[in-house]
């Protein structure tokens, strides 16, 4: 078939050309988006007489007819037409005659895809958000109950102070309320509308942006039609919104993979998140997280192709830029399931309450409160307070025993400045609870996050 | 010398783990930060009765201390002392005595690196944002003088209609003010203190951390002490947000080597900002640029390692973390640099107006006019349109000429319907000035773009 | 459908799960692997007394029908069967009864999977070496008629000395046999049987693994089978061996954009390779190289992609490394499709040696020739020799004139040691030629280079 | 003061140009290599009557003399002179005179930074595989006593079968043989000189380009200059064997912090290699592995940035490439003292046996051996095999013991099928010297294993 743009062209393009060309194979994804806009454009151009109301009304019902027909699987596509909207345009061509040749009038495909894939990124933004506040209701549905389930709070994976899990989720609550925030202003910087700038530097038509920027939902339009040309910010910035997100992602990954581990044993996926073996039947595997925690090399390396897609180029349009969706369709889709599947699995989860709490038991996690006490009741300055703590942690190693199994003559043969009042300061409970600063592990200050974020999902 | 956390420890650590595990050759950059923060809780731990008054005073003007010798250069690092935390509050107790020991109440280091580290990550988005406001001041000079200095708009790196220098400019000041926005949102977004939080999970210690904030500048204090040691958001923030205005600064790069080539001939750097080479006498090379170009790599990488280092880490501090900073160093400084050179280097720039002008006689830049006119005056459908004129540029080619120059009687051949007013739209200025459309190129709505950046400079 | 591991679970799985955990959408296309596979194993099973010779072959011809519906699109893929390894076994049983069940002795889906993915990347860098090899002749092909075209030869993109356009392909000969030496000594490195390894650590049926390598054509069996079933060393080579013959394309690439430029002018794609403008009917693009050069984002991010999802993984085989596979199969799609566009549009390119030469004579090009003529003949020290060129090009600049074309007198009115055999040295084909160290330009040197990659391309 | 290359130019450079341009500040790491090269080449052109005998010698001698001053710190970096060359050939100016200006005869800093990065990278890869041959030998004497040392072999961090420790080092002895090799394959397939190529396109001056390469221990010369100077194929390796290493070290590093868990707690870090807390008295961190993990991204940066820069470089040598040695620098020093840290922390570890024994009653370690026995003695198809061990496990977790304490009759229960020899396969050790396959974990496989290594460790 004879391209669209072949009027100078002495020679048909090689077929493999137009395989390597066509972006067709992945931009189909997209039709909803190019016709909508196309409608827009539509309504706008014969609203300022460009063409005809009539012309206008027509190619505005031919292009539903084809938004029909590809959501009924009747479209056929055909890689020749090279992309979406020439896959489009051509079928439009078909049902409506000679004047969807007009629809073409006063835009350029550089602009027609940068308001396409604008779209969609939007778009995307939302179907993220909404499922990251289902995400945080479904934690903070599943902290309500563990305000005072004690669990060994760790650093460098060694037990470290105990916490409560319910505050051990609220972290993860902070991320994902962070990444939120990222989404939604994302959003909102890069509503603008790039329809209008034509090839590069506008049109000499006299098109009306605002009222096509109206119709579609954006909030102004584009200020310099070569930037917007050649704008891909806004995906960018999406793949590292969805990076970022699916870091935290993999950071709570890691920690199921571990807990579910016969060694941890902190939490259970239930059997419909869970697999088996093909060769050990004993295996419940967590593939959950671990499909998670492995699906951020994906889209990290998605962010750092367009990053380098875009080095160098000059302006405006290159065909370079054809490399930018299909890494951003994969960065999205992976962002969507990754959320779809997280969220079940983490409201069928089970808990083991029980182990936690027996955990806490191993690696002084008390001895924190020791060092507190010493300088709050003893008056000893904080590097002096920690020595001698560190000394009392070596008699109960030496003991075979915890540090808040140390007898009171133990600990006072340490340092005589030691009192009595330390059997309060030692037990676990008391220990979590102790640490009342605010942001801090202490049962009634965890709640108090818990008010901050319910209130929060309330506005999201 | 024995570290003040070897209470428990029976062997001294080997010595090259003090080099492998030391901080303090490069966090030592965070000296300002991390003194400042210290003089911030001291007050606080004064003001709250968890210390005296004159305790608190003794310590602030023991650091006040530090910090001048340190700015002095008559501080001696010492790579025993692991980080810059340790080596500040060593000098500290050598001056003030035992009381220093009391500056580490209520704290950890893992709350106090957050917080240095947090301040430093604010105090650079500031920097750049200046820095990214004097840019686009520089741009907007030069672009002043060239609201109708013609030169090729180029798709594909061929050309495609003509535009003005002045447009050109304003599309990477666009870039820029998208560059600025979200280096401040993300300094608006993350001004959050994070002392207080101690090792993990908060301090029994009454401390008030609003009092803190207050002190330091924070718009409030983090809601989850588990999330805030590990929260690195800010910092990927940066370096990503470094990674997209980089990369805008590699676009106009490129075109500044292309335009600085015998071939394009558009520009030419001024002497202080070219070089030579050792070997080619005669050459004078655009090292700024190319330098510029280049920068993008160590930028991106430092985004790719520290989503790397962060990837899969359990809660909450890992030592892993202690690699979130050299990198992060390494882009804001590359930042600052790039920008500081930049700056002077369009500012010198000299434009071959001439020679831009020229270009646009070559490659038919006004076949789209004269495609628009088929559509406007002979309403013809831009399909058949673009047709008619593929073969008129066909024709130019055989003549040897460029299509502005075709005689009327030719263009007629190509198609009957061309009428005698083409003549007013195939000149260069005329084709520039047609786009008329919101950001399009003619010269008023380029004028119409710079009236509108130069109200937000007075802003920024 | 119950999962063939499904025996001690009480729930069935989530259908979001099997959708999200399923690598059947993408490890189908590796179905001819995995067939091979098990007819090598189950021949093996049958050598060893495992099964019987009859099961043997029962398996074989059912593996054999298998792989026959598969190719004639027969097959059905159902995504409950979570992988290829699972499909093709379901169908072998409703084939060949209940020994099908035999097959999956002494083997497991974690070595079958290394095996299958380990033939597909040796086949893959196959492949590509024989497109490289084609390349390669392609490029001297193109070149052996140009070993007398002057080009200007350019560092920073400006004009430093005359070349002629044999050297130049060259250049990229030599990138591209080192690129060819890296797959292939890949392919030697990796061409090891990962099978018999089963879960992690061997298997207690006799099995001979020698055998099954002998029959699948691998060099010897891998040593330690918990490395074997977690090794993806192989799949990151041919990432990182793609990513550099992708850089090696885009700097081939950025060239041929720019030699397609009005203002070069050095080459012009054959219209077969070229496409138009949907707007602008006067443009030829050059399409081709623009996209082969923006094809390097997507190679790099799958080198980061896998990377980070191997970083800090246990061993042996966990979920995360399901991840590895999809971004090898399109970085080698990638390679593959870039190398067979890029061939045929190489050797349909136009040349415009006029233009080439044309340009060497702006830019001074000879002027090294003027410092090495005062070093050699007037035995001036380097240093010096390149000043008093400085000074001979500026005199030039100021008259408007190439160096070439400076007269005698001129030239000595910078310097007196110049004598009248300077006249020799200054045209641009003796300057070229003049080139003559080993490696160098000169025509015959060129035709030295390309004598040797011709004797290389016999033996490859 | 006035740059080598300002013959033609009429302004100095501006100072900030300097700072910005100048490659001194890191590239005096090569100062050896640059001193070396250019003896090297002093005493070519020596023998070739470039110069003469006397002037080589004097220029040696010199040379000789500078690379004394720098080795002692007497010699003062400027960095008005931009790079390590300059910076040596000033100084050699002022101890031998004008002499000293003919060192750079028949050359280019183009050429000679690519000698002196090569050298460097050559030799880097040198001093890394003699450390990787020292951590194998290092993990084989861990090895050998640990032959019959059960702990549970993982997939999914799931307990899976038992295996020996020395197994499981095995494979990572495995990971650092490969990793060897590509550092020393890529070593050789380096191992060109890049010197006689001057600025792009070689020197009339009759070098002698093969007696600078035996001189400097090279095995050839390039074959094309304007590849070799653009050419940083070596780096990109070098980077890239890294990144890979790092990887490996980075699941080792993983391990060892899962292991140093209260959790597992099958090793612990000694004392020289352990860190404290400096708020947490009873900590006591792993560090070292968590660091080694850490740096994983720095490395993988380091490759994307580099690949990053060359992406897209039109030939030949442009500024850009000066951004190829920091990140190089950066990875090689990390990989040296990566390995110099790893080697003694694992020399020093003690392996807590009893602990990983333990471990092994947990999670049915040997279901497999169940279904093995099954299909090898009951002819039961392995399907089936593997449903009916399902059920076994599940009757154990019933009953609250592992599977290898059900009583024959449970067992008989579950299938009638089952005999009294299975007594024999289901004991832990028994299970893991089962599993006999070649590179399977039984005891004689494993040494043979180690033997296989001992020997290679001979021979590298």
């Amino acid at each position: 078939m004879a391209k669209l743009w072949s009027g100078r062209f002495g020679e048909n393009s090689a077929s493999l050309l137009d395989e390597f060309n066509a972006s067709l194979p992945f931009d189909k994804l997209l039709y909803a988006q190019d016709i909508d806009g196309s409608i827009a454009h539509a309504t706008m151009l014969g609203a300022q007489g460009i063409i005809t109301p009539q012309e206008a009304n027509t190619l505005c019902e031919g292009l539903k007819q084809v938004k029909s027909e590809i959501q009924e699987g009747k479209f056929i596509f055909d890689i020749e037409d090279e992309d979406i909207h020439m896959a489009v345009e051509k079928r439009l061509t078909q049902i409506v005659g000679d004047v969807g040749g007009k629809l073409h009038t006063a835009r350029s495909r550089n602009d027609q895809v940068a308001l396409d894939f604008r779209l969609y990124v939007i778009q995307s933004n939302k179907q993220i958000t909404a499922l990251l506040r289902q995400l945080i209701q479904t934690l903070h549905d599943l902290a309500t109950a563990h305000t005072d389930s004690l669990m060994p709070g760790m650093t460098h994976l060694q037990h470290a102070q105990p916490i409560n899990f319910a505050y051990h989720l609220s972290a993860y609550m902070a991320m994902f309320m962070r990444d939120f925030e990222r989404f939604d202003s994302s959003m909102k910087r890069n509503n603008i509308l790039p329809l209008g700038c034509a090839a590069l530097a506008g049109t000499p038509h006299k098109v009306d942006r605002q009222h096509v920027a109206k119709l579609l939902g954006f909030d102004g339009v584009s200020l310099n039609c070569l930037d917007t040309v050649s704008d891909r910010d806004f995906a960018l910035e999406v793949l590292f919104n969805i990076s970022t997100m699916m870091m935290h992602i993999s950071r709570l990954s890691e920690e199921l993979v571990l807990w579910s581990s016969a060694e941890f044993g902190f939490v259970t996926f239930s059997d419909a998140y869970s697999t088996g073996s093909s060769i050990m039947p004993q295996k419940k595997n967590p593939d959950v997280p671990e499909l998670l925690r492995g699906k951020s090399g994906r889209v990290f390396g998605n962010l750092m192709g367009l990053l380098t897609v875009l080095k160098g180029l000059p302006l405006a349009y290159n065909k370079d830029m054809q490399e930018d969706k299909e890494g951003v369709f994969d960065s999205v889709q992976t962002a969507l399931i990754s959320l779809q599947i997280l969220i079940p699995a983490l409201a069928t989860l089970n808990i083991n309450v029980s182990k936690m709490r027996a955990a806490c038991k191993v690696g002084h996690l008390s001895a924190t409160d020791l060092a507190d006490y010493l300088v709050q009741k003893c008056q000893i300055p904080f590097r002096q307070a920690h020595h001698i703590t560190g000394r009392a942690v070596a008699l109960a190693e030496e003991d075979g025993c915890d540090l808040s199994e140390l007898s009171i003559e133990k600990l006072k043969s340490i340092d005589e400045r030691i009192g009595d009042e330390i059997a309060q300061c030692l037990p676990l409970e008391a220990s979590m609870n102790a640490r009342t600063s605010e942001g801090g592990t202490s049962t009634n200050r965890t709640k108090e996050q818990l008010d901050f974020i319910a209130s929060w999902l309330k506005r999201a």
